[in-house]
């Protein structure tokens, strides 16, 4: 090999792993892309029930625990003003996500990981914002339907075996891949778990592991 | 008052709790004095038990859940080599930390703060680095007469009432303060739990709040 022609380096890709009820997956969201852009990487985006992974380790969430309830609360909020992020905490906490789950799969397959991305972050703004309650059917395909999807779509796509069947398939997949948290990054088959490791992912990356 | 006079900045005190079984606590224990010096704070050590606040939670260490136990081994290592600290997974764990929390306060309360610090963190490296079992009362008295403290007077300490009491005076404290984890810090009231808040910690003693 002519050591003269310059090899196109690939794109390393990000997995990131996230369930839509998870304040930590949306701050996270939110930041994802900008770290993308300082790595050169790509990301590709695994929303997935991590109620299912939960009882798998039987980990329970952190907010049925006192004390530790009081403290995430404010550290939720904290996080939110240290990164200039919007955060209001939900009424319904945490709550269902496999509808949203489906919408963005079924527009994953149908028009593409951008138009999929984009709708997860009106998913994740409309609960964590505006205190919408994403577990209920009706308020994902209102979401969809202002951005120009016809409801009928999104109505029949919530309900279609195929895209209930991806969703499975995308958890159980995080599962074997030993996923159990949100959000939950992987490179290289190297795991990041929690907001709080986007600093190792990204260094991880540029310094092509340490 | 006088608006030209200077009035001398009372510098902040930075509460470090921490478990002397617990990795992440041992991490911060090697960072704290550099971001002390960064924050032109005091920091105030306070090992506890951090068992007796798990058991007020309910909460249960996270090496006990599969594949969550297999993260941790990885992301241990991990964040060793990214400060690089000494590390090495202790062989029993976690242990018993009441034995070095009795040395620590023996020691605080005769020959100082500075003095109970330096043997915190000869506790730790020998259970951290040289895989000591540190729940064994012999090996803090080892460790202990190492630095030049006679046997005699540390084998006393840890069997003394008052010593004993102060132990767990600063554990029920501890978590009245609604401290439960490890490392653990407060400033201004403001709580931060877990070394990757450390960052967080500094940049709200530096900014003044948030």
């Amino acid at each position: 090999m002519l050591k003269h022609l310059k090899v196109k380096k690939v794109n390393k890709t990000i997995d990131f792993y996230f369930d839509f009820s998870s304040p930590y997956g949306y701050f996270s969201s939110e930041l994802i892309d900008e770290l993308a852009v300082r790595c050169d990487c790509r990301v590709n985006w695994r929303p997935y029930l991590m109620g299912v992974a939960m009882k798998v380790t039987g980990r329970q969430p952190l907010v049925q625990f006192p004390m530790i309830n009081n403290y995430s609360a404010r550290d939720l909020a904290r996080v939110a003003r240290f990164h200039g992020i919007g955060f209001s905490q939900p009424s319904e906490f945490p709550v269902a996500s496999v509808a949203a789950c489906r919408a963005f799969y079924w527009l994953n397959e149908t028009q593409g990981a951008d138009r999929a991305k984009q709708l997860a972050r009106q998913i994740l703004r409309a609960y964590f914002i505006e205190d919408k309650n994403i577990s209920q059917a009706p308020v994902i395909i209102d979401i969809a339907a202002q951005s120009g999807i016809a409801v009928t779509d999104i109505s029949d796509a919530l309900q279609d075996p195929e895209v209930k069947l991806k969703v499975r398939e995308v958890t159980d997949r995080a599962i074997e891949r030993q996923v159990f948290g949100s959000p939950f990054f992987i490179v290289d088959d190297e795991p990041f778990w929690g907001h709080d490791r986007l600093g190792h992912l990204e260094a991880w990356i540029k310094a092509e592991r340490w």
